[in-house]
């Protein structure tokens, strides 16, 4: 049976809080600041951040990224006690990534309303018609994610505007 | 300007072909038969199978994997100009790969009733709130592709009953 991980407000606060972290490492890359880990047994088994331009991989976001380190480290496809932090709402793709990987629990930032796929856009992961179901946890820290990538874009767009880029 | 590949029937015909044939060695590897190849100039420039249970990794399906070796091989995230084959109906992952990929042009096989992305539960590929659509061209060589995955299942079936998995 799959268990649904109970946490404290402080575990979550923190959790989100080695999140937000990652998604600042994004930063410094140059990378839109995202950043993503993954619990288990109360304890960080793996912790990403979106490397798509470093890689020039579609599919390199922090979620997807941080689910296959989990897969990894436990041999397996099913992270069926897990949970996923996020900065940002999942896009569709790492929505039906979390489905895939049967992840029980998501926590996320800030809302993404031009590409959500677990609130936004379609509420993917509340969909009786699938196979897996997962309880989704919204605004935990939802300004600083959001803060993080509007201060980046900020700084994207005054870049271009000196002609630095 | 992302340009939508144009091609013949025969050209389609064929390129279905190699992703069956992928598909066959996934099941010959004891996947669950899906193949994908991704066209480019007329030229396959990528083709994969499922590798979900070899490699233990929840994301390893066949469209992912068609798509991160493109973008390898391109050095570009973005693959606006190339076409994706699959011999089974993408699921709401692999559809959000395409969309983050920006793949112009997707052919499918066989319908995936309880999973499919790109038509059966959802169209992710031709929602005009996303940043992204595609061309979707469905039931192409489908009673192959199904036949595949019905046959493979069946064999699981038998299997399980004659008590040797």
């Amino acid at each position: 049976m799959i268990q649904q991980p109970k946490f404290s407000s402080e575990q979550i606060d923190y959790f989100m809080q080695v999140a937000l972290n990652e998604a600042k490492l994004a930063e410094t890359d140059g990378e839109v600041p995202i950043g993503a880990v993954i619990v288990k047994d109360n304890v960080i088994i793996a912790r990403a951040h979106n490397h798509r331009e470093a890689d020039q991989i579609a599919t390199a976001h922090a979620e997807l990224l941080a689910i296959e380190a989990a897969n990894h480290l436990l041999s397996s496809w099913r992270l069926e006690d897990t949970a996923l932090f996020v900065t940002l709402e999942p896009c569709i793709m790492c929505a039906g990534a979390i489905i895939n990987a049967r992840i029980p629990s998501v926590y996320y930032g800030a809302e993404d309303s031009k590409g959500g796929g677990t609130r936004s856009l379609y509420q993917l992961l509340e969909d009786d018609r699938l196979n897996h179901r997962a309880d989704v946890h919204t605004n935990i820290r939802g300004a600083e994610g959001g803060a993080l990538l509007q201060n980046f874009f900020k700084k994207i767009r005054l870049q271009r505007k000196l002609g630095k880029k």
